[in-house]
């Protein structure tokens, strides 16, 4: 949690964390300024001390919606240092830092630093600085750094705003059912009241429109993959594709709130209107071993276990895994589970890159997401819930939702297959 | 644009153009891959060769949506890397670009590197990588790259994507203004059929949900601010603020393409109801300095000029501008113009920082946004409209809207307050 921040500096040996860039797209700088907009912003927190932002003048009022101690850029104002660095950009961008870092009394240390900018000027503009002020010391970072060890654990604040967007996602998730359940069917497809195939592009198109109304937003796109696209994992779907009866649809949405902020991650498989032999097959395979996960999971655990949990879980029920075969396409193919905040992926990893950081803390958001994959079959199942390790040590799904395979389609519909096909069909559904 | 990259990568003596990151919220990953979703990617052009991308095992449809060469990071298997790393995760990171360099024959030569990434990771692998092919040298980038000079330039497939997001973008501001006027007002607010006042924050909410029907995006936010925070070029507004008849309110709007694309850059200025006379006096100083400015535009004419010139112009008004008073936050206080495409803000830049590579070629697509500030006064007035500087030379606007300051009010209202002020409001105003 963020009030963590001093002990993990202290514990790294660090004294100043460092965030630059925008507010958009930049989830270290959000967790600092929360929803103001800025284009361009310095964080630097010095290890003991709270947070300085360094901002545009013209951004001062969405800067104070931060609540930080501010500092306006104005007093490095681009005449002067554009002089005193000869014209040269590079050098203008070295010294306004140099100044900046003097007015907040840093002259040396070990920074952390964060924040997505461009990687071409972040290897320019900080190794330049680091010629520049010798006692600087940029701490190197790999995946698991200090900040996203911070961002782990999540305080009450955070996971009410992550539980606020399980509700939005599972509301869409139920719209998105209750739409292609009112739809018709014609030769095998979903149909329109024209007689015009749905397509995956309209659902996205509403999914989209849901997400709005409901104040979301959907920067990462949304999985909704049917047949063969269903079986590749981060296949998004064919938006001209029309939706088949009984094929599998991969839903995987995961907005986050209006403005930027915090993510919910969510996924169910779907079959219109009736599900193969095979596709149930897999589905409850699937959905086994999700209840099988959702039982072991304790707190503190390390992640990584669970992973091999997962492969032998599988392995048992006859699927080739990427334990069984690192290269597979077929079988269970990814990680079974990645935290979640300000990023739909990040810290606690479970996967082959899990550390000895990566655990079950109290805290912690996380995924939990088996899934089972044949490309060369057109068949792929996901089940995926969003869970809170609360402070009794509880993992707690943040927001329930059924867990059906197949998704009835409308009577009408089947009573003229009946009629067609001689009363060979399935029993009467009923929603 | 695109088609010039080889000549520029040749001008620039740059052997090797490397874009880092994922496709969301990267430009630069966009500008080659297109509308895949990709978390993790890497795309590497050689100089005179097309270029290769590099994805995640299951990414590979995705990838395969941008039509590029690919190659696929099974090839390169965590678990022999990672031992072969001594268990090091930078190394491991390290390692993995050393071999994927070697496949593609890359031992040596000067590389320019982009890509939206955490600044502190791309510091550590980048400098890493440099010490371990001691043949491999980044080249210092600055603001303006060589990618942001491909960039510069758009091809007719470019601008007609921003037309049509021109096209959505003033197609949400007529729905914005026919919201407003047809609410009701009291007290001199603006208030909806139930009389309770019209807040920012509604409104902002029905911008997004009209953005979404039309499948536009809205990443960065919206400025819809009134009376002070008009005042303040960045200010976005203040949800819960009600809508008060006679301010300013300035709405700048700048969506994009649905799954990440180009962006459009649009505002006007409106008063609801009646203009105050020094906030129509405003609008008059900012309304002939952008005729007076649209008609100077030249084509390969150099952008800083043009900020010189607004100065100049809203100077011989008796306006403060940030030419007579770098500081000053009254009057007209930043720059005139910027470029923009799959960034809502890039080159050409035509502030302080502008160099002798901004300048209107044909192919530039960029903003026109003479502003005037008074926030004591609690006053301000902006307008702004996306160009192109079409193959003719000519600056063509995207998106023709019109300019109008004074958003009438509905008429009903008008005479409660006829009666209550014993007939001594304005004259009648018709919509």
């Amino acid at each position: 949690m963020k009030q963590d921040l001093d002990a993990l500096m202290q514990q790294y040996n660090v004294d100043v964390l460092w965030v630059t860039g925008p507010s958009a797209g930049n989830p270290a700088m959000v967790y600092f300024t929360g929803e103001g907009f800025l284009t361009a912003a310095e964080l630097i927190k010095r290890r003991g001390q709270p947070p300085v932002l360094l901002h545009r003048p013209m951004e001062r009022d969405e800067a104070a919606r931060s609540g930080l101690a501010l500092l306006n850029a104005d007093r490095y104002p681009y005449r002067e240092l554009i002089q005193e660095a000869g014209g040269d950009l590079l050098r203008y961008q070295v010294l306004r830092f140099q100044k900046f870092l003097a007015d907040l009394d840093i002259h040396s240390g070990r920074v952390a630093l964060y924040g997505r900018i461009d990687a071409g000027q972040a290897l320019s503009v900080f190794n330049a600085l680091r010629q520049a002020v010798p006692g600087l010391e940029f701490v190197p970072e790999g995946i698991n750094t200090l900040l996203s060890q911070a961002m782990l654990t999540k305080d009450p604040a955070e996971v009410e705003r992550i539980r606020r967007m399980g509700k939005i996602t599972t509301t869409v998730v139920s719209k998105t059912a209750d739409f292609l359940t009112a739809q018709h069917t014609r030769d095998g497809l979903l149909v329109d009241r024209r007689g015009e195939p749905v397509t995956i592009g309209q659902v996205k198109q509403r999914i989209n429109l849901w997400l709005a109304e409901l104040g979301a937003e959907n920067p990462k796109g949304t999985v909704f993959a049917s047949g063969y696209d269903s079986a590749v994992p981060h296949n998004t779907g064919t938006d001209p594709a029309p939706l088949r009866l009984g094929e599998t649809i991969v839903f995987d949405i995961f907005p986050c709130e209006g403005g930027g902020g915090y993510f919910y991650d969510f996924t169910r498989t779907w079959c219109l209107g009736y599900a193969p032999d095979e596709a149930l097959a897999l589905y409850e395979d699937v959905r086994s071993v999700f209840r099988k996960l959702l039982s072991e999971l304790k707190v503190q655990a390390p992640c990584k276990p669970y992973q091999q949990r997962t492969c032998e879980l599988f392995e048992q029920l006859g699927h080739p895994t990427v334990r069984s075969s690192p290269k597979t396409e077929d079988g269970y193919v990814h990680a079974i589970s990645h935290g979640l905040g300000l990023q739909v992926h990040e810290a606690p990893w479970f996967g082959e890159n899990a550390t000895e950081a990566d655990v079950l803390a109290p805290g912690v958001v996380f995924t939990v997401e088996p899934g089972l994959y044949y490309p060369g079959r057109k068949l792929g199942v996901r089940l995926e819930d969003t869970l809170w390790m609360n402070a009794d040590g509880q993992a707690e799904v943040l927001a329930d939702y059924p867990y059906d395979l197949v998704l009835p389609v409308r009577s009408r519909t089947r009573k003229t297959r009946l009629q067609a096909d001689g009363g060979a069909a399935a029993a009467p559904q009923t929603r």
